[in-house]
């Protein structure tokens, strides 16, 4: 398999991680975002959407979208319940993800990290809606070591790659002790640091 | 089951339309969110993120996020593919959908329409990047008569859910004839008009 993925992006390291995690083979391409290296022709051919992490498969076809490729490495295995209730509750949270936390914590992280704004120059929206995703998580792991029960998830993963790097966005975590330890569990599940 | 939707909502319309082409029966709880009832105490409790659609399954358990709701709904059924790629195929749809589709496409609609908002007065990132996922759904749709080829599936009723209202928001459908082709057949499929 090829990893078009860019090293900052929590998106693109959800894939290296379950790649990782399952001690699947793989070529990681970086793809350097801030350079529009995942707009050039070559890249929209892969991916017409213009977007990493994209991967192609061993038999050569191509996949774009965080969630749905790590969806597609993964099944299988013990990072997706085989309960169907649970697995659903995984896909909510995946889901949730991507609508709701990420266009605010990642992006306001991106803002600042890595465009240079201030922390106080950022959209109220961003910064009020990262926070209530965050207070969201908190709320979530109230009864259970992991997003989905007792065992590590893809719900984990995917929540992970940008909560443990919300102070970067100006998120601190201070008022999250749950999702501080959660981020910690979830590190040592997956062996990353 | 019990839906808690608004029929003026894309995404609850999605859940009626997988539960009525698989002939589950339901009771449906329209839940104005124009009148906030999606924030009450009582709603809170069934979904923390305060969004419709959610639903309460038979065995009395909640699940929300329209996507995550349908692909447990229809597990097993004829909506999701058998074979593995063209599911994580539908699955890339259904995330791009969330990403990249709706939060342009669906909130412009709804500024327009039921916040009485000119088109002339949305946001310019809404318009171009909602005119960009149309784009894209007329490139996706070159090969094959459905998102993921021959038959319809769960990304055909996530994406059309707002590309057929799309002319609410703005959007006028004249440059997409494969899209406009591809929405009758979606609707014709799953017999709703």
């Amino acid at each position: 398999m090829k990893i078009y993925g860019d090293s900052i992006s929590g998106n693109c390291l959800k894939v290296k991680w379950v790649a990782d995690s399952l001690g699947l083979s793989y070529d990681w391409i970086e793809t350097d975002i801030l350079k529009s290296e995942s707009r050039t022709a070559e890249f929209l051919a892969l991916n017409p959407a213009g977007q990493v992490p994209a991967v192609i498969l061993d038999d050569g076809r191509p996949l774009a979208q965080s969630n749905a490729i790590i969806l597609h490495l993964a099944e299988g295995s013990a990072l997706i319940p085989a309960d169907a209730y649970e697995r659903a509750k995984m896909l909510e949270w995946m889901f949730w993800e991507q609508y709701s936390h990420e266009p605010y914590v990642a992006v306001a992280r991106f803002h600042v990290r890595y465009l240079g704004r201030a922390v106080a120059d950022l959209e109220s929206r961003i910064v009020e809606r990262g926070a209530a995703a965050l207070q969201r998580l908190e709320d979530g792991l109230a009864a259970a070591p992991f997003l989905v029960g007792a065992c590590v998830s893809l719900a984990d993963v995917a929540l992970v790659a940008y909560t443990r790097v919300a102070h970067e966005g100006g998120f601190e975590l201070g008022p999250y002790p749950r999702v501080q330890a959660w981020i910690a569990r979830v590190e040592a599940a997956l062996k990353i640091a």
